[in-house]
């Protein structure tokens, strides 16, 4: 019999990311930060970084205490119960502390990258891949530690019971789900605000450095340097850090959610608590071959760009050829001896686990497609310059636009595929079938993140290189260090679109499995307050299916078609806000720059030192104000068409931003790529190459691309399930009190 | 007791409302033409337009003579009824004939305007709204027609069960609907194919003439200001003319069948046939309103702008209060007498026509404030020109993505609301209510339109003016006369607004409609073959709702929700594949204007003349070429989804497409419009002029714009109704032949 303590593991496998993690930190410490001036430069970054992050926690722990209160006070009138605020808020605490302890990492680590460069190409690439694998580390250890340290807590003690809550493996699952919404909620403010910053500061550096004044990025001359570097800092790294945190633990906590529904009735005893198991022990398992993976970067010296790609390449490929058949180890482990109606659960499963993993690579293949400079769509949008900017643009739109039709195809065929494997292939529409399907949604989430410590490692690394590059500009190195910076950067480029892949395929996988957990919580609450379903049906024995003919949960209801109708719409109108902020922050930043430059005498011949810290000042400040009303909107949206609405309406605002959400998350995401590249690829010579007209076409391109691809696109994957864990946690105000 | 002869009223309201279109073109052929050079040059625009025309309709009735014999073969198989074929044909043949006359009015209107403007602004207006109103009036007229007729012939006559099929009005309603495909197939490729015309001659002429020569609009110089003359006709003419009569004739055809199935059971008799009655005697009773409307538009001479937007707006406004107070009489006329469970319902069914009357007047008043220069947000894109091209494009985009907030309450509020007055505010989820609540949806829709006559007339006559315009430009009239001209088109901009208002409401609420449509057809389809549903309901008797549980129609089924990803993604690949056909045909022409420059010598001197017909070619060859896959796309992707998923998959396509389509539908016609209202801003001396840096910023925004507004946008609304009905024709196949 499998016992409680095999959650041991889960905690063993948490520390032993931490400890790698804190090691390759420590090694990273040891490196030679190079010259005074390179120390300085990264002094100047590191204390802007932190001085904004520290800002932005002061925020974000405001709407933390309000939120906490609120759980506190639902948690009197019996409309949650008691534990909920305090998970939330370690959800938070941990999303934070990952973003904190990457980006506090990076900072170090970006000098170091640079003086390492100037060795050879492998040792900057050590240093840098290295630094990003903490940050990777950091983020499955803390998630995992979170995870585990809470079920042993509640499934070990009373403390469920002892707050009025029944102590079962559902109640257990679905309260662990709202430090979920602490995680989204932190992950959100990160996105957005870090988002909002790194772009106001890099579009404004870039418009009036680059476009007015045609001198090249990262030129210690140009006012706006140091706030894009420190940008790169609290968007591309503390900002994903908090992101990916969100979607590890969201999908792992999901799908337990999932198992203890699916399995609640089961027969054969201990089959509830093996399926909570399976997807904390995927992930576990992951974090080992993910360290293998990370072993496995390495080679010879001197080596050129194809073999740090391939040492790349070899150590994610890895990682995830080892997770799919560890999977099946996993599965026939807890579900090998089974028989009867489960008798083939651990490879139907485990199928399910491959189905994902499949999923995401072709996501990552269609993704470099259609933003890589290698291939014709985006040499397209670089050629559509010889006819101006508008055709860049009109171009690039086009690109994204048809760039979803392959990532949906694909999350659609990978959804049924791991609904029918885990399921035993039978397409009958039942409460039974419907669940175990859910379930196989949901792991094949998990099984796609699973090897995140590696994935992020190679995700994260990019803006380490970005900012090793920005270093040794600034400190005037020689170019062929930047030569390397850059060509580590382009590396990183390329296998972050497989990053990108996971995490947009595994956002739309969770938020699927999040709407059953939603319904699940909406039974929770119905007994709470020991009511039936609409219908009758008594609410402690309803399945999903019940619960959709209770509710009217159908697609002629008005009522789900009006929440769908604001679902897709929420998508647009928070990326447009996000979009005007970025607008309004770097036009501020523009304005800034043009005044140093006009004021301060000899700033353009180098010989007087231009006013860094007011730049980083206005994009702090402009971040902190901007990215307040999109993400409380993202909160209160879903309450209001729960108060309004009801049920029905709630699931077709969840299926509705879902839906949009991710179609319109791909195509920025790949418009902003393309234009990025299609920038990239004149700047290579191609067109008329650097200081052409074309060029400045596509900087124009790649300027618009910027909030596409690091602001609103990515902010969106977190929106969609943020919507959908604020319904969950609101679902017991939702059942008590609704207009219609 | 009300018989079929009251169908005569509907054909004979079509009869007037044809009369007073030949009329009206009549007066506006005696006008005088104006010089020599303005005939010449009318008849330049004529020639090319209507070779397009010729050249379109070539590929169309191909594309329709292949879908006839699809559905002659499905007829064969019993897939389908012996009519549809036809029924098909006649849809397209009229609506592709709607589109002619208007363009063949609005070709001999525009010099006759510049001529009339040459006396006063007031002439202008008269000459460019009566012609405007032929197409308002030819519209509604071939549509009624269309509709009475084959009223009368199925409901007379034993035609349908001559073929095999019941003879029973839910039977005559979803074979008429049958039509709506054949008009909405038409007005697609009339809008995209238009659409893509339009803005590569457009575009290419702008960003070689105005951006990179600096010589005005229209001037006879630029080799592509024929071919963008021809453009306004082919697209915003020929292309709306379609594209509103699938509209109309859609939005009765839709609510037809939602009153036959409604009250196919009504204890009342002639209940059901009152209810198919309603759509068509409300529209009916429109076309003798919007005349009323016409002869309003009539101001004192020397008559200032604000008396003239006065006078237009008195016309629409007259009109839609009218209606409001006339659909109460017609439904006292209809239901007035019934007493118990239908006592109430005149006013009942007649208050949802006033909030979907009120949802078109607000969605309009958003419109124009989203798009109009006389705002902020307008003004703030014109504003981010000070920081160059990129900020322009953000903005706008930013300023689009938020629009679409207050139309999708708007059209989420009316949904309700129209549903909840026309069961009588029941919000219990029964069939019955469900049916009579749809029923009202539908005619919200229907009294959104009613008065198309008219909107459709200010609409048209923005394209006349603009082309008036042109050719006042090209043949050197006084500037006074082009000043006149601008001025009219400025006023068409605001008046259309309110038009597109209720063009994309209206769209939203039809597709709703079709919906219960589509179930409707799937029923009729188990009838046939002699099946019941999936859950052993006799097919004969299943109510709405039924069918959704039979089918599992609900949000927790994975084949529902993969439906929706597909629905939005196929809005999203559509508009990617539009904009990139506007991209490369836009990129042919700007390669032609510059060798045209470059080669001819003198040209830019005047001395030498361009050669317009290449121009004309290019854009005509690319619109050809460039518009059928998209459309195609449009006809297969449900038929697909059908045949894989099966219904609920499809209803899941449907959603998904609707609420996507919805909202991105919105946010392409704002920001387009945006882009060129803050272009005119800055125009008229704002944020530096004509000329200035910041001008060229907002051409590029204005240039992305055009496919934004004028080809993708648009073309959304039909393609949302366009899957929907493909899909209702399709429901033979989808039931007895489907994988999942």
């Amino acid at each position: 019999m499998i016992s409680n303590s095999i959650i041991y593991i889960v905690l063993a496998a948490s520390i032993l990311a931490l400890a790698f993690a804190f090691i390759f930190y420590k090694q990273m410490m040891k490196q030679d930060e190079g010259t005074d001036l390179m120390k300085k430069i990264a002094a100047h970054v590191r204390k802007g970084a932190m001085a904004y992050l520290k800002q932005q926690y002061k925020v974000v722990i405001i709407v933390f205490i309000i939120l906490a209160a609120i759980f506190g006070i639902m948690a009197y009138f019996k409309l949650q119960n008691g534990i909920v605020w305090f998970a939330f808020l370690t959800g938070g605490f941990f999303s934070g502390l990952a973003g904190f302890f990457g980006m506090k990492t990076a900072t170090y680590a970006s000098a170091r990258t640079a003086n390492a460069a100037r060795n050879s190409l492998n040792s900057g690439l050590k240093v840098a891949f290295r630094s990003g694998a903490v940050m990777g580390l950091v983020v499955v250890g803390l998630a995992l530690l979170d995870v585990s340290v809470w079920f042993l807590v509640l499934n070990g003690t009373g403390l469920l019971e002892a707050v009025g809550a029944e102590n079962d493996l559902i109640t257990i699952t679905t309260t662990m789900l709202t430090f979920g919404m602490g995680a989204s909620t932190q992950a959100l403010f990160a996105r957005v605000g870090g988002g909002i910053y790194t772009k106001a500061a890099d579009v404004g550096a870039d418009l009036v450095g680059k476009t007015e004044y045609n001198i090249p990025e990262d030129d210690p001359r140009n006012p706006a340097t140091i706030a894009d570097n420190v940008g790169d800092n609290v968007g591309d790294v503390a900002g994903m850090g908090a992101d990916l945190y969100e979607s590890y633990a969201g999908s792992i906590l999901a799908t337990m959610a999932l198992g203890a529904s699916a399995f609640a009735t089961a027969a054969v005893e201990g089959m509830q608590f093996k399926a909570v198991l399976a997807p904390m022990l995927i992930a576990a398992v992951g974090v080992l071959l993910s360290l293998i993976g990370i072993f496995l970067v390495r080679t010879k010296e001197n080596a050129g760009m194809k073999e740090l790609l391939g040492a790349l390449s070899r150590g994610t490929n890895t990682a995830a050829v080892l997770i799919a058949a560890a999977t099946f180890g996993i599965m026939y482990f807890l579900f090998g001896k089974e028989t009867g109606e489960y008798a083939n659960m651990w490879w139907q499963t485990s199928l399910s686990v491959v189905v994902g993993l499949l999923a995401g690579v072709i996501i990552g293949k269609a993704t470099e497609y259609y933003t890589s400079q290698s291939y014709k769509p985006t040499q397209k949008v670089a050629e559509s310059s010889k006819t101006g900017p508008a055709t860049v643009i009109i171009s690039g739109l086009g690109l994204g636009m048809l760039s979803t039709a392959i990532p949906v195809v694909t999350v659609g065929v990978a959804i049924i595929l791991a609904y029918l494997c885990a399921n035993g292939f039978n397409i009958e529409f039942t409460a039974a079938n419907l669940s175990r399907g859910l379930y196989g949604i949901g792991i094949a989430a998990v099984g796609m993140l699973s090897t995140l410590g590696i994935t992020l490692a190679t995700d994260a690394y990019g803006p380490i290189a970005d900012n090793a590059g920005g270093n040794a500009e600034m400190s005037g190195l020689e170019p062929e260090v930047r030569k390397r910076t850059d060509a580590l950067d382009a590396l990183g480029n390329t296998t972050a679109a497989t990053g990108k892949g996971f995490a947009i395929g595994s956002a739309a996988l969770t938020a699927l499995a999040l709407l059953a957990s939603y319904v699940e919580e909406i039974k929770i609450a119905l007994v709470r307050i020991g009511q039936d379903l609409p219908n009758g049906v008594e609410a402690a024995k309803a399945t999903l299916v019940d619960f959709m003919e209770a509710y009217n949960v159908n697609l002629m209801n008005p009522v789900v078609l009006v929440g769908v109708f604001i679902g897709a719409m929420m998508a647009f109108v928070f990326c447009g806000m996000t979009m005007n902020a970025v607008g309004r922050a770097a036009q501020k930043m523009v304005e800034e720059v043009r005044r140093q430059f006009s004021t301060i005498k000899g700033i353009l011949e180098g010989k007087a030192e231009p006013d860094y810290e007011r730049c980083v000042a206005i994009s702090t400040k402009g971040a902190q104000h901007e990215m307040l009303v999109p993400s409380i909107l993202a909160i209160l949206v879903p309450i209001l068409t729960g108060v309004i609405l009801g049920v029905p309406g709630v699931l077709g605002l969840l299926i509705g931003g879902l839906a949009t959400g991710f179609v319109l998350a791909v195509f920025m995401a790949n418009s902003g790529g393309a234009w990025d590249n299609a920038k990239k690829y004149v700047e290579e010579g191609n067109f008329g190459g650097k200081g052409s007209e074309n060029h400045k076409a596509t900087v124009v391109g790649d300027t618009v691309g910027d909030p596409f691809k690091d602001t609103s696109g990515p902010s969106l994957n977190i929106l969609i399930k943020l919507m959908s864990m604020v319904s969950i946690v609101m679902a017991g105000l939702t059942v008590t009190c609704h207009l219609l």
